[in-house]
């Protein structure tokens, strides 16, 4: 069945060496990265869960989830049409189809396609960067992906809020210089921070990305997780990204 | 002149290791730790500049800052008489009088003391523990300098802000488990953060404290610090704390 997905000359098939997973992915485009892998693992999804994936790109959280857990279903949101188009041929060239369902459409209309407290789980791996100067092409898809052209932080939290159940689980990975927004937001909107998980090259290296877990209407009390190196003191990569990439 | 200070029988006398300063502590209440030293080297003072610190104990902090600075001048509020009592001591046995001021007084009474707007830098070790259970005497002495009896977060927060002049910095050493409290109530007080460090016991390990800077009606713009690892990964002091130590 695979032989029958369609690869264009300008896109690369990769294995990511999980359980016989494969992604396909756009040379010209963006790539997925280590903080989506990190998202992946992060994430808490119980057998039976529902899980939304805010901003899918090439759909490569839903494919590690649905690979990793026992979630029921997971959906992928991706508001770039080629995006969408190639995500869901991932999902087909993984045979993963039944589970995994990729949506062409911008997460502003979650609600109105899924219903509110209709998730058990969100992940988001949001574009990082505030649209602050005049120097980013809007018709650029790689600026889409990194960003905050088609939707901003504020957005992906009051829309992650209102998707998931009372008690179901925010996720994210994003920029550790965007923590105060992240913290404020997050508990202005009822997702309460609950783990919170630093990512740093390497020791003595200031973190370069945040994970962060919410509950939804969740009670403060936050755990602070023990931060993770991607690379030990010796500039080999550390055991727990050996286990995290093995796995 | 030292030589007339009087040291109680309960007390001792510490050398700082620091320009010659010394401290006296009371052996059976509570000390200063690391966490003191590391939030006053963490603070910026500049030259001339006024500095508060609320809830200064056994006025460690303002005489570190005194030894370590050009502040102007530094004044030292404590609730709790005896400790207000024994930090006087310590500044007329360092010949810092002049400089530096420790008032018994409740730092909600710091506004009508020294007016709204009064001060350059506020500095501030705060009882770390909610006032959770019913497990706490609140005659004890050490339990008040622990737990939020006297003062809570907010109080710490609110009052800051409004003893600060514009574009003042607010400095604290807290628990990363109330990070979220931190970083909602400084923003919500327009006390916006601006450098949060994360301390260590040794890598791998988990924060148990962090350092955390705010300018008052500052814009969002925060810079993430390197760790600070107490102990480096062959379990002896790591050389910032060396130095931090030595300086």
């Amino acid at each position: 069945m695979n032989q029958r997905i369609r690869i264009n000359d300008w896109e690369r098939l990769d294995d990511l060496q999980c359980k016989g997973l494969k992604i396909i992915q756009d040379t010209r485009g963006f790539c997925f990265g280590v903080d989506a892998v990190l998202l992946a693992n992060f994430t808490e999804v119980k057998k039976g869960n529902s899980v939304i994936d805010l901003g899918t790109g090439t759909g490569i959280i839903p494919i590690l989830i649905a690979g990793k857990t026992e979630a029921s279903h997971i959906v992928g949101i991706e508001i770039q049409e080629h995006m969408a188009e190639m995500a869901s041929r991932s999902i087909l060239l993984n045979g993963i189809q039944e589970k995994v369902k990729i949506f062409h459409e911008d997460i502003k209309n979650c609600i109105k396609l899924f219903g509110p407290s209709s998730f058990d789980v969100v992940t988001t791996n949001p574009p990082y960067m505030n649209c602050g100067g005049g120097l980013i092409n809007p018709n650029d898809f790689k600026a889409i992906s990194r960003h905050e052209i088609k939707c901003t932080l504020e957005d992906v939290i009051q829309i992650s809020s209102k998707i998931l159940k009372p008690g179901g689980k925010f996720n994210m990975v994003h920029r550790p210089e965007r923590l105060v927004d992240i913290i404020y937001l997050m508990r202005l909107y009822k997702l309460e921070p609950k783990r919170i998980r630093f990512v740093h090259p390497s020791p003595y290296k200031k973190a370069n990305l945040v994970l962060i877990e919410g509950a939804k209407n969740g009670n403060p009390q936050l755990k602070m997780m023990p931060p993770l190196y991607v690379y030990n003191e010796h500039g080999e990569y550390s055991e727990e990204i050996h286990k995290i990439y093995k796995s």
